[in-house]
């Protein structure tokens, strides 16, 4: 055993246990890689390119509405975890109205994505299963790899050849593919149908997580697997977020009933978690059945999406190519990235700015939402304030 | 390298790789493990004992009412992440008003007390420290170990002395001492008094899962280090959930400057997670302002539990002795508890009902919550239900 230190090597001030987040916060510092909180006001002035809320529903007095009404019938929380006293009738209704909407058994619904995700990644391994991850995957996928007892293959970014040949080579009886349907960052659209082929192969089962799918790819917005002829799959599951096109808060899982079944008796972030609030459940529902009887939404956010990237490019500046409704634009670097980015804010345009290591591939660049109720006037302000305010390399 | 299975032992339906699922739910089946959800009206004519609502506050017109005027003002959602778009005014005002009434210098608002216990326990802590963690802590703490990447201790129940004992013979410089300050299913307090004096004596610091303190102990329900003299200590970090005293939904992280900034740059649940939905941060900000303006509400959770527990003893009943606003009962083994379970809820009284594995010491019981808002008449009913349900052992 290795000897304890000297005690007087040990800090004398209380506080001093935590000297060393200072020095790790003076790191950070030096790398540029200070991060600070700021809040906005309810009535922003800013045009919004940076929010996650795809179809424009945060905002609309149906989906608001119906927070607050839930929230009156319902209480401000939901009092318990789901399988206590968190499950009301609401909760109910929005699993069967998710369910049927994206074309599965069963849905269940969590109360983040994050959770979602931690809940799928442990339930359905186990230490005879290998994990198939795609290196890009969002952070909380490799946090639910983490928590799973399952080994974790780490495949090249969208590779269906890649997961293939981890999958042939495995030693464990089962296997589960994993693989974000859009990449968050640049908008690009895993290979799923490539997926689904390489992991029904090697009788694999497959992952998606749906979080920038659901509400803007597939027919009507009823997400990636529908846009492929996934639905309904028996080997497949599926999850997402409800803070994203659903203009909410919460996540889900959707899938064959016994995968349902089997995260309800034994996924921690499920039984150990107080149930979704009812306000979200609400503005869920409501944002759900908006989208219903008006799926138009959908394809005018990838419209959106594609006339912004069509004319950031046409203006000479490095656009990603849009699957879904994210664009993103290259800066030159970390620095510039920042600055474009409190540039664009102080010419009042709200933008993302991601750099490594949040990026894996070592490019700094800017988002964009493609919101479906952008205007094409709105569309031309984003692209002549990126334009103008863009640094010099 | 293990060879890989035969192409032949693989399933050939593809919804073979879920069969598993199947066996494990026959194998939980026949142990008496099955777990079903039930879905409640908005009306319920039960008598509840069995959520966290310990205050009586989810479903007072102040907080359903700030939860309504949240989402009409700020949207069904927070729209991205908090370092993106989810930081609206209402999260930064919530965040101040928790600081000022916990008496630390910051809190940090998460969307979940899941969410917030795996932040600090990743964020806090590297593979230089020692994690010493109370054998019955909360699944959320130990997941929280589980991703970060220290040693993990399991200490004894409530026991200074063991923590104290693992803490001096450890190997690596640092050191976080975790433990709920109350425990869920007995509702009995931890020693944190005790572990602070251990932690400091070794130079480790100490992280508290309030989760069932805050609002209850303490003065005005100030949490359980208000109760014992740590209040603002600076070796000393607090979560909690918003959704059990407050209300709501959400977590929050209670500590020094320095360690909340540390959180905010680093925490993968808080970085990668949609922030809270204003109609929760409505809420908890409700309830907060009504147990200031009515501090006896957390007195008077404390007396119901008092009352429940001597009323139930005088009966006849194995009933705990309550540090906070959680009351327990002995049953005979797993299915005389989930028996008893079911035939209060026959009888119009919502009791919750833990077994093994849920419970760590092997003894199945009902959870009792004594509501703040909870009459005497109702406490009476409460006791006599109990007693005229109970199974023969
Ligand atoms: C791909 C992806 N998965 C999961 C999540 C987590 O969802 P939530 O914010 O509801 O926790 C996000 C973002 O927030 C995401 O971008
Ligand atoms: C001790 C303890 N910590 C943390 C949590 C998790 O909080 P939340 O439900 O807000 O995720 C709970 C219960 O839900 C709990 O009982």
């Amino acid at each position: 055993m290795i000897p304890a230190p000297e005690v007087s090597a040990r800090p004398t001030a209380p506080g001093a246990v935590f000297d060393w987040l200072d020095e790790a916060a003076e790191l950070r510092a030096r790398a540029g890689l200070t991060r600070t909180l700021r809040s906005r006001p309810a009535e922003d002035p800013v045009l919004d390119l940076a929010s996650n809320d795809y179809l424009g529903l945060t905002h609309h007095p149906v989906v608001t509405g119906a927070a607050a009404e839930a929230a009156r019938r319902w209480g401000g929380g939901s009092t318990g975890s789901r399988l206590v006293t968190g499950t009301t009738a609401l909760h109910t209704e929005l699993e069967a109205e998710l369910a049927d909407f994206y074309g599965v058994e069963a849905a269940l619904v969590f109360s983040s994505g994050y959770a979602a995700n931690l809940a799928a990644l442990t339930a359905l391994t186990d230490p005879d299963t290998l994990i198939v991850s795609d290196a890009y995957n969002h952070a909380s996928l490799i946090d639910g790899c983490r928590l799973s007892r399952s080994r974790v293959h780490r495949a090249a970014h969208a590779s269906p050849e890649a997961v293939a040949t981890a999958l042939a080579e495995r030693a464990q009886p089962r296997a589960l593919v994993v693989s974000d349907t859009v990449f968050s960052v640049d908008g690009n659209a895993a290979p799923i149908a490539g997926l689904s082929a390489a992991a029904r192969a090697h009788g694999a089962a497959l992952l998606v997580d749906d979080a920038h799918g659901l509400g803007v790819l597939g027919p009507g917005g009823r997400g990636a697997p529908a846009a492929v002829g996934l639905t309904g799959a028996p080997d497949v599951v599926a999850t997402a977020t409800l803070s994203k096109s659903l203009g909410s808060q919460g996540g889900v899982v959707f899938g064959p009933q016994r995968v349902i079944r089997h995260l309800v008796e034994t996924a921690r972030t499920f039984i150990f978690d107080t149930g979704l609030a009812p306000a979200a459940v609400g503005a869920a529902l409501g944002a759900l059945r908006l989208l219903r009887a008006e799926p138009q939404r959908a394809e005018r956010a990838r419209e959106v999406a594609r006339t912004l990237a069509a004319e950031l490019t046409t203006a000479g500046l490095r656009a990603s190519d849009p699957d879904a409704a994210v664009v993103s634009v290259r800066a030159a670097g970390p620095e510039q990235a920042v600055a474009w980015r409190d540039a664009c804010r102080d010419a009042g345009l709200a933008v993302g700015c991601f750099r490594p290591p949040s990026v894996p591939d070592g490019y700094s660049r800017l988002r964009l939402t493609a919101r479906a109720d952008l205007t094409q006037q709105q569309i031309t302000q984003a692209v002549r304030t990126l334009v103008r305010t863009r640094p010099q390399a």
